[in-house]
């Protein structure tokens, strides 16, 4: 089968590859439909995960069960699912403890060749029963889609910022990821909204989502920006985006005394932040800093289509290209870094 | 002046009181609006409090500033401010490790009196810097005004359901608590969200807020109808009404295996609970249920004042009369028990 | 291999039964150590599990691993090892949320004839990676078993409360579960720790695991005598016993508003609780009440196995007899119910 | 009245100062026993806080009430109190979401001359009724001492780290804060702690309070030293104590993906933290980071105090000399920093 394969930095090709053979707990997916991000950009460039090399790219997907091994008893041949952009080893007594997402089976970070990305004819699903979820008859490809990626990692960054009612909450970053961050921390109930980011289009969707006040980052610091605004310190910062590490000292600048950061950014280069002690009062004033992985597994993602069910989300609002043929992933790569007025394209494999 | 007084049992009357008096901490409010409420006919129906007798009736109120004490820093005569339903004792050690709600200094539970309602030309508030709270200029008095009592009852009640994105939601009566709950589980991210009761007014609002199945407890039993139609047990519920203390036992029953059930209603007869091991399985099944009393507190308001200020919550769409003059108090407290197409009159006392 | 059998009311039974096979996951254990527990009693007595007719006996156990099945990777044949009285089924999405509990592969609840108890020359454990724990070197077969249910359940039940330093605890029965409730109280800060029993010989042993003051339940009603003692309600109760479910009411009340209730008794007898709503001051009071399940599985296993090996618990102080020889398991069940000065019997098979 | 006075940086004299005044709420309290700190040390070298210079020394006490105001309710001259190193603001509405802690009322950050150390014949409490705490009769002045500033401290700092029983945590310091954060760690469940220091003395008493491995800095990478005799991360780090930011790397390397890293130490030196990305997996690894101020206030201290009185907690054991006379005080903190065997000196002012 043809598949998306990472040969080397900056050279992704498509080529043969093996076609996957589920085992006993396993599942094989027919992608419908898959969205390029800018991980695979940022891994194309860098090649900066350890067993990237010779694997398949692409981890957003959904798509129709083509086959399930013999111990799979929820799934069966032609339903319509999704599955996380990771999936935790559940395999593992740490996940008992509620720590499955640290031992994720990520193509990139696995040795595994059958752990490989979903821009392919044929992707395979590890423990299918615990990995994938039913996409229910009213919601579409497209809103399918993108919860395996943007909704796994925006929601789970924004839910462990433990909101309380009517928080004046940050969101710093407003590609897909920090949209539907803006949307989690509505659903959470924050009062008013930050976003920073500076293209319209994607504050016109922000806004939608909830979003009450628009930082350019462009028109000056960003945290005197807003302190002037709001007049104080914010409750709450998720970082969902920003290319470089000091980024998290603004956040911890510009969040309250007590408040708390969570970032699901991913810093690729070894770069060092450098953290004045001022920043954090000199050690003084309960300010936390998490470090965020999308969450993954089956019960969250029923739990994320449950919101798009009841029209508490809408992730489709995001798309602004829909492609057809999986030929098409390329360019819509390419225009994730190019085109100023991407948020997220979706390709369609037919 | 003049305030509406509980004689006895049955026996509310308009009759002059004495005006109070502002310490160095206190405050004076000129009422502008008030709601009458449920609680207020259970009491003039049984005056099951231990200090009610003599007492002015009321404790939803929205109004001006009328006098502050010398020692008050932060609010000043003709601001525009709420005060919750009851207001703690701030000065308490337990207050320390956030349980001011069990010391709240609640017209009818103390003796002091000065503690009063607020059915009356002027309105007496202890510790004002602590317990009043602004009400910002795009905030109505209709919609400030239902925020004191609704608002701070159901938002803790549904916040104390820990409710994760997605989960499904039991909400038990659909008065004006049961409607703000259902904003409340809204606004934490609940999918799916099951009402009861009975009228269809109250559906219609319980459905802007964001409910999605509207059960009526005339047409069957409730569980059974919920299960039937949910599939399998809820995740949590909140009860916000129900005159009988057996609604907890159908709450225990429709709640799944480790779900949450909190209460926040008000049982006033001594009656008892006969609640069959079978509903919790005879022990064995980590379902937890916690009686929720309102929060109170300048915080906690200025964090509802937020969501209505930044349209997360719409108030006023309960309201269903507005009466002006503050003889009409007594018309209000009629509907409330007559009318079936009433769900929450207001009163300005102009 | 001969195993011990409930057939009917009052009849348990040695007789043969199968020896177990171990799938591909699984585990077979040679039992070295057991535990009778009143829960076998209890079972005897009334066969109140729906599926105990026919199953061997037992759930408290130490033991060899005899076999693994070929999936098995961190356990061989020879380990020492111990298991939880139930198993949950951890390839459950419930589990994905920390809800591993609700799905317990209990012998007497699961139809599964390979999910036996423990009384019987060998032992089938299921998904042997998640559920069996390797004994450290330097802790006894004692030392062990203790673990199983009593560690399991009593800890749970503890950790449920969410203590802060200092806190005054009640712990009520004083069994085995009840004492090891007393040391996951200590071990949770408690300052002072109330016990309520009747027996000198757990009196002795609750206070070097860290009770302060004994209550004898023959000498006047527990709450009063609590409050009289404490001079206020305390701020938090296990329920670790009583056989009647007015123990509940009892904890309600002696509990500080605010304060949390857990329960781990099992009401085997379909009785009624009747709970006057003053108890729950009228549903006005903010007080908790949750039933918990035994937690279970390896990662739990090993945390407590970390509290004996670094000599936090001391679980062999609860053992009042050592038995050597399989047959010896009535007459540890006979002590159980009618020796006033038993707490604990194990039973060497050797 | 004498005062032991920060006149300017290495210039802290005995001199007159003026008498404190109580104020309705307040209390005027007679030191018996004091006890130096480092941070005192610090603050006369650096002078390095907003508001210091000019004020008394010293924040650690235990005394005898002379005086209340005509407020106070439950304190009376001639009472035994102790009072937190420092006193929230408890009219603050941020108390009322538990964030006091964010407006701490500390002599060296606020202007206000009442505010002052207590290293003085007469030392100011205000607020008394909620900053006060009866020392029962039971506890020595040696021991209530301790806990005003290494109790409040250190078991916060551990406390926020949310331990599970049996978790394996690394103490990092082991001077008082850290010793006390040994027993906190013991009193939370933990299993197996580490601590990192030098010096017999302290690694003694750890030992004592619960330590189970000692790692010498002098002997080579502390994080090494612990993985190697660990095999894997540990649960949870308490940073009390390290002169340098860049303990929090260490920190950070040595935790487990998921783990938590509080830190209560003061960077008293504008110095910045070099935070390499790969201590923190490249944003990707579920690690956090707070910083924790001493919780403070009656409440916790009479939580502290039921530790001590119920014999969880011997802070007496960390004292290594003990002085007569207010004169001596210098001397005691001339042994913090220049005597190994020192680790606690206290001073009675008779």
């Amino acid at each position: 089968m043809k598949g998306f394969v990472l040969e080397d930095i900056n050279k992704a090709i498509w080529r043969d590859v093996p076609e996957p053979v589920a085992g006993p707990e396993d599942a094989i997916i027919k992608p419908v439909i898959v969205a390029p991000c800018t991980t695979d950009k940022h891994l194309i460039e860098t090649m900066g995960m350890p067993h990237i090399q010779g694997k398949v790219l692409g981890h957003e997907m959904a798509g129709i069960v083509q086959e399930v091994g013999s111990n799979v008893k929820d799934f069966k041949k032609g339903d319509r699912v999704i599955v996380s952009s990771s999936n935790p080893n559940w395999k593992n007594p740490a996940a008992q403890m509620g720590l499955h997402k640290l031992d994720m089976i990520n193509p990139y970070m696995v040795e595994d060749s059958r752990i490989n990305g979903c821009f392919a004819e044929l992707f395979f699903v590890p423990d299918a029963d615990m990995n994938l979820a039913i996409i229910p008859d009213n919601i579409t490809w497209e809103q399918a889609v993108i919860l395996t990626d943007m909704g796994t990692t925006a929601f789970e960054c924004v839910d462990l910022l433990d909101l309380y009612y009517g928080d004046t909450v940050l969101i710093l970053g407003v590609g897909p990821v920090g949209l539907a961050a803006v949307r989690a921390a509505y659903l959470k109930g924050a009062g008013r909204i930050f976003v920073v980011g500076s293209r319209k289009v994607c504050f016109d969707v922000a806004k939608e989502y909830g979003a009450t006040d628009f930082i350019n980052y462009k028109e000056g610091n960003i945290v005197d920006q807003i302190l002037k605004i709001n007049g104080k310190p914010v409750d709450a910062v998720a970082i969902c985006g920003g290319q470089r590490a000091d980024i998290i000292v603004d956040a911890l600048r510009v969040v309250k005394v007590g408040g708390k950061v969570t970032n699901c950014s991913v810093f690729y280069y070894d770069e060092e932040l450098v953290l004045p002690m001022s920043a954090i009062s000199y050690g003084f004033n309960d300010k936390q800093f998490r470090t965020v992985t999308c969450n993954a597994g089956r019960a969250i993602l029923e739990k994320l289509l449950a919101l798009v069910e009841y029209g508490r989300f809408q992730p489709e609002k995001m798309i602004t290209q829909t492609f057809h043929g999986m030929d098409k992933i390329e360019e819509g790569l390419q225009l994730i870094s190019t085109d100023p007025n991407t948020i997220k394209p979706v390709v369609f494999f037919d």
